[in-house]
């Protein structure tokens, strides 16, 4: 099976190929693509999408040589398969298996290890940059960036540089009408204004018609002025708007058409100066259950293929953390008029469609714009709103100057919900959620919590939406479960103590307290007796509960599912060293300071000894060692 | 004298002020502005430039109740004169006085504390949001921004969300041709395009000059698509690249023409959904020598006027940070030709004229596009380049998270220095760079160097170009020492001991070394014998030297100029608790968890305790303290 895929042995093969090769080929990507959702959920429905267009780019260019960036990176799957990674694709999101995404160390096609939106075309104005400087100007630029990425700041910041440096470099606008989700904005309805009356319609109709009742002559200036700027409007021009930044506008072509594709590729290979190329495909294409529901599609579960039609298995596990904070989201809006919610184009995945159905007026996806959510929920809060800004802990690094201006230093009260902080399992280090902690704390003003449990989500968004300053919220990518026993309620910077040890004490911020809770557990069994403790904040820390803790008991480890370098761990450290108290006998784990790999979440913490055995051990270590260590011995 | 601003007793009194009356009034504002930079160093041709429009918004808006912010927020000086400061005026810039930037603090009429340009937009529309919400749609929202910040990716986001939300909001875009430096990039040239044809040209001659030409029926339709773009491109049609976006565009209007601004500002205060009036002012406008070299007198030295001539008086003090690090890249240039180096509109603050002039083909100036910035320089290492990117720390915060993808994920060798890092002054708390060390240390990958005196900040430029991986170098705005005796040269993660101490030694990372040395000189006289280390890297940190020190000497003081959460006596905590250390005899000294005010930088260390005396007394304490406290007991 898949004749023509297993026998590439170069993605320049592709040169050589009739159109009907690379229809058949492009038949066989698809059926891989559909194989793989049978085994296990990954992006789907853009991959779909870009079959034609990464074929086209192939056997058009050659990108040993030339440059390619597909922004964002999701939809690199076509790509993989093409650039002779078809044998071990099965692989693919798998711990040691090829990545989601693109990954320089798997094929030297891959430039940058990209998952965030909207860098390429930046990247590839400096790759041009740096190729005209080192003599290598024959190499071709090519950006690949959908629609969804494109009103990213740093897309405008790109062009706009590059439409000043007049440099060769061809930037295809993959437009699909979908970011994850609908995609919004003024943008948006500019590219459906270039689509409907330029591609379906047909350009030169409706120029001379409308010309025909215009009338110019004997006319005030004005008034025809007037008319011709609507005219324009209406979309009688192709793509002015990147045109007067410098670039030249091409199409929109249709990106299913391999001819089309192939000739507008080849002939954009001979212009000079930066291009755009407007290539509108459908999500999902070729696959009729996505190219119906794209969102659904982005990132399906598993499913079967049964007559075309698409039957997902039966979803597992219980309730997860991003739903816990969408009911409390929902339940702090039904309560107070004032809430209301930004996300940057991750409604899906912050499970908010029912926040927005119910609450279209308080409901806000600004696209994938961080920096500007950020903003504008400040705006709101300056006003006497109270916004919570749910993005995904990685996104979030997109505003991290507007969190500093525009919120701590103003003090104002946004609370932010991080979403996906700690390891996301298999999209991997670019997805991974690990830098929160230290970013978020080293800002005065900034409360920075994050919930043990299913209990202290809601709670903790309800402190939030009270506190008179910014907070941050971080939780994982996973089921969350619910502590037994009776709770205490949130307070600013109040740990809450599960459990006291002669032993040992546990400081655990955040999402592994039940495993640290079943470490104790392990422990007690073994004979240790070893304390949990709920920190909940990570800023300001109950520094009466730490010293309780190191008087208490023998040692402290904190754990956090975040890096180690600037962490919670960090923080107890600075405030025990602050206390004048000597913290050998604290231990801290966490990610240690590299970036870690894709595979199940369970894995990665099981790898980094974030599991109930790694506490275990870290505890039974430090117990063994006793109390102090002799100056300059280490402990291993 | 200032006979109107003197009696004035609200900014709505300019509601019923004649042109006449504004424009004396306008002419005492002049007056005071050039009598104050006669005392001090402060920003001055973009307020000059202002002064019409400041006061015609004043004069048609009510800001008590309506919104306004002014973006970035130098240009705040006649607005505070207006609204209630007059009196105070001479403080500005000084400790506890005004700040030179807006402050909620000081005045209703400021809405937010800023200087990082380009948030105006999404913070007023965020305004404009919260106020619809909250039943108070009658309150205009207003954003003036200047053509330098435009470009910034922040804007476009905001405008492209403000175009789909359709909400009322006023952009004024206070178009002076320039940022700080001579504006770049695409939509530089769009706007000269639209200032030259429309508002000095005449716009309707050109309409029907042109289309008399055209021929219309007949040809084909296409040529005639043709010529009617670039009619269009050529600036015939008034901002189409904003009302693409759904913004409705008016002028360009002379904004030094009162009468004229307030037609238009009455006119667009009727007007529904979103607007940007592009208003041409001149920076430097009433003033000839500012107006003649804006550049120069954004932020001049002292200078008395004679004859209507600026006589700068003579500067003092040595040679800046800032200047030694233009002098190392100019040298890298020199001996390496891959070697490129890029700004974000602080060609002029980073000392790079010089370079830009001899190395226009490696000179790389993004305007107010940090974010692009980081990014383009990622894809020029990618392709071999060695590129410096020469940002403030502070507005470097603008690519967290293109540092996090671009550079340090890929381990690209991008060589980041941060200048203004430390307390930079009378700008206050949006400028100091404070949060670097904490916001760099986290991230794998990435070496963290300061140089602590003139001979380190070459050594270390050098280092970071032959070093294959990222690093980023922190300098603050001031006088570089030389430190004297003979020095080690810079290596991976080695600190460089200058003098051993029995009693103590002090860590310094970076720019406070001279005033380490000289606190050991003071203790030395008081009987302590404390050594100094020149720490250079924060990370990887020297962990040899630290037990080195910590053995030999019976306390350790880290010192350095920034947040102490999360910073470089954070790293060395975490390091000698990983080494099983006993960390209670480390003391941490740096900047506390709060923001600074302005004042000097010599002022704002004092207060800190980060003088000469400060560490010292530091030192003292925890002598005198002996070794090791008592569990419980804390240093005062």
């Amino acid at each position: 099976m898949h004749k023509l895929l297993s026998q590439l042995e170069s993605a320049s093969d592709l040169h050589n190929m009739s159109v009907s090769q690379l229809q058949e080929l492009g038949a066989e990507i698809r059926e891989v693509l559909c194989n793989l959702l049978s085994d296990r959920s990954a992006h789907f429905a853009s991959n779909l999408g870009v079959v034609e267009l990464c074929m086209a780019l192939h056997s058009v260019f050659d990108f040993r040589r030339d440059r390619l960036i597909w922004d964002t990176g999701h939809q690199i799957y076509p790509h993989k398969l093409i650039t002779g990674r078809y044998h071990e694709f099965s692989s693919i999101r798998t711990k040691g298996g090829l990545m989601g995404y693109p990954n320089p160390a798997e094929s030297e096609y891959d430039l940058f290890m990209t998952g965030h939106a909207g860098s390429s075309v930046s990247t590839m104005l400096g790759l041009r940059s740096g190729d005209d400087l080192l003599g290598e100007s024959d190499r071709h630029a090519v950006a690949v960036i959908g629609d969804g990425a494109f009103p990213s700041g740093i897309v405008h910041e790109a062009m706009n540089n590059a439409g000043g440096l007049k440099k060769n470099l061809l930037v295809v606008l993959n437009d699909n009408k979908m970011s994850i989700c609908p995609r919004v904005g003024g943008m948006a309805s500019y590219l459906d204004r270039l689509r409907t009356n330029a591609f379906y319609t047909g350009l030169k109709t409706e120029v001379v018609n409308l010309l025909n009742h215009v009338p110019v002559f004997g006319d005030p200036a004005e008034r025809f002025l007037a008319q011709l700027k609507e005219g324009v409007k209406a979309g009688l021009h192709g793509g002015m708007l990147f045109e007067e930044l410098g670039f030249r506008y091409l199409g929109p072509i249709d990106g299913h058409n391999i001819p089309i594709l192939r000739k507008y590729l080849q002939m954009v290979k001979t212009l000079q100066g930066p291009i755009l190329l407007h290539v509108v495909t459908e999500k999902g294409h070729g696959f009729q259950p996505a190219a119906e529901d794209p969102v659904f599609f982005h990132t399906p579960p598993v499913f079967q293929r049964e007559n075309g039609q698409a039957v997902t298995t039966g979803k597992s596990g219980g309730k997860a953390f991003t739903n816990y904070a969408s009911e409390a989201i929902r339940d702090q809006m039904l309560r107070d008029p004032r809430v209301t919610v930004m996300t940057a184009a991750m409604c899906q995945g912050n499970k908010l469609e029912v926040i927005r159905d119910e609450f279209p007026d308080r409901f806000f996806d600004t696209g994938i714009c961080e920096s500007h959510a950020v903003a504008f929920a400040a705006g709101q809060a300056k006003a006497g709103a109270r916004p919570i800004v749910d993005i995904y802990s990685t996104f979030l690094q997109r505003s991290f100057d507007q969190i500093f201006q525009e919120v701590v230093l103003q003090n104002l009260p946004v609370a932010f919900l991080l979403d996906r902080a700690g390891l996301t399992g298999p999209d991997g280090p670019t997805h991974h959620g690990v830098f929160d902690i230290g970013y978020m704390r080293i800002f005065p003003n900034m409360a920075v919590l994050a919930p043990g449990d299913a209990y202290d989500l809601p709670a903790m968004l309800d402190f939030a939406i009270k506190h008179d300053g910014p907070t941050s919220i971080r939780y994982p990518k996973t089921t969350a479960e619910r502590i037994e026993g009776e709770r205490s309620p949130v307070e600013l910077g109040r740990a809450e103590i599960l459990s006291d040890g002669n032993d040992g004490t546990i400081w655990c911020f955040g999402s592994l307290l039940k495993t640290c809770i079943e470490a104790a557990e392990q422990l007690k069994e073994q004979g240790l007796d070893v304390g949990v403790v709920n920190a909940r904040f990570a800023k300001p820390l109950d520094m009466a509960a730490i010293e309780q803790s190191l008087s208490d008991s023998r040692f402290l480890v904190t754990v956090e599912e975040g890096q180690l370098m600037g962490g919670f761990g960090s923080a107890v450290l600075e405030a025990v060293n602050d206390a004048g108290l000597d913290a050998s006998r604290v231990r801290r784990l966490g990610i240690p300071d590299q970036f870690t790999e894709h595979g199940t979440r369970e894995e990665l913490l099981a790898d980094l000894g974030l599991g109930v055995d790694g506490i275990a051990k870290a505890c039974r270590e430090l117990s063994g060692l006793g109390v102090r260590q002799p100056e300059g011995e280490t402990v291993q």
